[in-house]
């Protein structure tokens, strides 16, 4: 079975990509893993990688900026939606190998898809894994 | 200048290592980023990368697993040390190439550094890059 976009993204069918990590390193940058965090409620809103350019642009401009491995080009989150993620600090892990970036979504969500009401979700891990399949988790966003 | 692991872990200078994904990958296995939250103060614990079977581990027995790329071998959290991660639900992304471990700490915390008690860290992520160095956040684990 060939899973689309939308089944991916709006289905309750669990299609882990595996290959992911394989394909962001494909694209010939070095990279972390970053980690963006709201600092208002907690929530985990997006995994995504930084290279060097990606994380001196966070740094200078104060906003979370990305390496799209997709696209292979730097990535300023909300730099065309509007919905820019404001740096409130970075932090970094013991062995200095991934990023947390700790922001202040500036404006509705910080995830390009949208809930049942036609509005950004907030963050990308609105669905949790149910007895094998995903179960929508659209009235608890902020996960507490 | 060659940095040591002291320097890197308890250090205040920033020597962020992009390296870190392409040496992930090059471990050979298929992979995703997991990044650990504690539901129960939202810290981001640890950023680290699940394989299949690391996923399979954690859905069957309930704690966070993980693929140690360094080692190249399944890392059960707490195996050894006992401070092993209790999962509470398990979120997936948009994408479907990311996790999101939500998960209860059974012992006193989830990072092999300590702090300056001699007491584990609960997080990975108790440094923050303030004017290109590093500032150390012990009284605040919660992040809040």
């Amino acid at each position: 079975m060939t899973m689309v976009r939308g089944d991916i993204e709006e289905g309750r069918a669990l299609c882990l990509d595996f290959g992911k990590l394989g394909k962001a390193a494909a694209c010939g940058q070095d990279l972390v893993p970053v980690a963006a965090q709201d600092v208002e409620t907690g929530e985990v809103l997006i995994l995504a990688y930084a290279n060097r350019e990606a994380f001196e642009y966070a740094v200078e401009h104060g906003v979370a900026a990305f390496w799209s491995t997709s696209r292979n080009e730097l990535w300023v989150k909300g730099a065309t939606s509007g919905d820019v993620l404001d740096l409130v600090e970075i932090r970094v892990n013991c062995e200095q190998n991934s990023l947390l970036y700790r922001v202040r979504l500036r404006g509705k969500g910080a995830c390009h898809t949208r809930d049942a009401r036609g509005l950004p979700r907030r963050g990308c891990f609105y669905r949790r894994i149910e007895e094998g399949v995903l179960g929508f988790e659209e009235r608890d966003p902020c996960f507490r």
